[in-house]
């Protein structure tokens, strides 16, 4: 269609636009608004309540960092639970490492999961797979009811506003560090470095407040707000800057590999003075 | 001012928007359209035909990258010369390495100098430093007529179209090896890896066609296409990876550090990919 743009607000005052060929679905569900469109410049794309989720153009970034860093720090990740992560991306990660045993994806929203598997195929990809489990449930409730049940919990969460505002709270950090084993580590999408930087430091001192070793790195996404993304880690035992990650063989990606691991735990000065107790 | 915003075509399906407080300036200059506009979520920015030259909120990333890595790689920079970079901020810099006697400006639009110093003084806060030479003049030109001349040079310079055109080419290059001491070093701005892969790529070919050492490294800027920008470097001698870079004394940064300067030559696969011959 000529002329059609979608538009997001990314803050009140910076608004990111991409060119529309179609509008593939739209629907109201019982969380959010859902739509998948297939813009020029980034191919198909999600969007939940008018935020861009997920595009087939930058989706690998953000799912390759989201999953492998802590996946490549655990030395034995064998029960993996993703938090969200309703287009599969990051549950497509997890089944590809052979140490992987029971990969459970935890997403509110019933209808993403559908949609992305109908609109999505590359990147809904393993909803299917013999090692995923998947539970349309609140993670928050989810994780309250576990103790030392996961080796790795992911949580690949909107933005802290609408249903994923409990996935940020140091209460649901409390409750993943107890339904994490022993050596167990957490990850989470922690926002722009540039643009939510008071809430990055919040969660990172909460994070670091209850487990032995914290880390937040960063990786580049172009449509999300600012095109630079963090990540917090919180870890029972292993220092994914300090192990040596291979990736398992057979495993390719797209953006990660072990070099990658490392520099993107090298902060620049203006984050590691944010994250300063 | 309600209501207005300014609103970039980063590519032709790609648009970044911006509430803008008030426009400060607007000229047509002999080389090209000059704005400065007060923006809610950058501060002062600079534009020229309509393009996002830098900002006051994100510059630091760009200006101290692209002059720190090259400065702290070759042991002795003694002169420096910047093509293009009128607003000042690769100069203000260069300027704090105390090894530097002279770095030399030369900037083909007197304009976005004298403009740049009225409104953006945080930014064009060295072209009346002593170590500082300012030349109005085509930055092509200068650098055909100078042999062995200078320890560093660096292409601080608009898109590859309209008056920087010729600094995107394998014979500017050439010019650039050859007014370059024995151990001198080139480093040049050279746009989005995720959205100019093809420039990207013949660039580097072509540098590491003259270079014995040649480099790309990446660096976050919210407000150019994609956020993430690219550095190609050619190195006579000294290689960015190998050397252990310190800043000198008294020198402070707000994105540069020696670990960031090693990090930011550590590329994802998407770019090995790219780059490879």
């Amino acid at each position: 269609m000529k002329g059609l743009w979608f538009t997001e607000l990314q803050t009140p005052t910076i608004a990111l636009s991409c060119r529309v060929k179609q509008t593939l679905h739209w629907e109201k569900t019982p969380y959010q608004e859902l739509a998948i469109l297939d813009t020029e410049p980034f191919g198909r794309i999600l969007t939940l309540d008018g935020v861009i989720q997920t595009t087939v153009a930058d989706e690998f970034v953000y799912h390759e960092m989201i999953t492998w860093v802590a996946l490549n720090t655990h030395p034995e990740p064998r029960r993996v639970l993703i938090i969200g992560g309703g287009d599969g991306g990051a549950l497509r990660e997890v089944v590809k490492h052979p140490a992987v045993e029971l990969a459970t994806l935890v997403e509110i929203d019933r209808r993403v999961v559908e949609v992305c598997r109908q609109y999505l195929p590359e990147i809904a990809s393993a909803f299917a797979h013999p090692k995923a489990r998947i539970l349309f449930e609140d993670g928050v409730a989810h994780v309250r009811g576990q103790v030392a049940a996961y080796d790795l919990i992911i949580v690949d969460s909107t933005d802290p506003v609408g249903p994923a505002e409990g996935l940020f709270t140091a209460a649901f950090y409390g409750d993943v560090y107890r339904a994490l084993r022993p050596d167990g580590i957490f990850v989470a999408q922690t926002e722009s470095p540039f643009f939510n930087q008071e809430l990055l430091r919040r969660i990172y001192l909460d994070v670091s407040a209850l487990f032995p070793v914290s880390k937040v790195y960063l990786a580049p996404v172009p449509t999300y707000p600012g095109g630079l993304w963090s990540f917090t880690l919180g870890s029972k035992r292993h220092d994914p800057a300090a192990v040596k990650p291979t990736l398992p063989p057979g495993v390719s990606t797209r953006y990660y590999n072990p070099d990658v691991h490392r520099a993107a735990l090298v902060l620049p000065n203006f984050v590691r003075e944010l994250l300063k107790p």
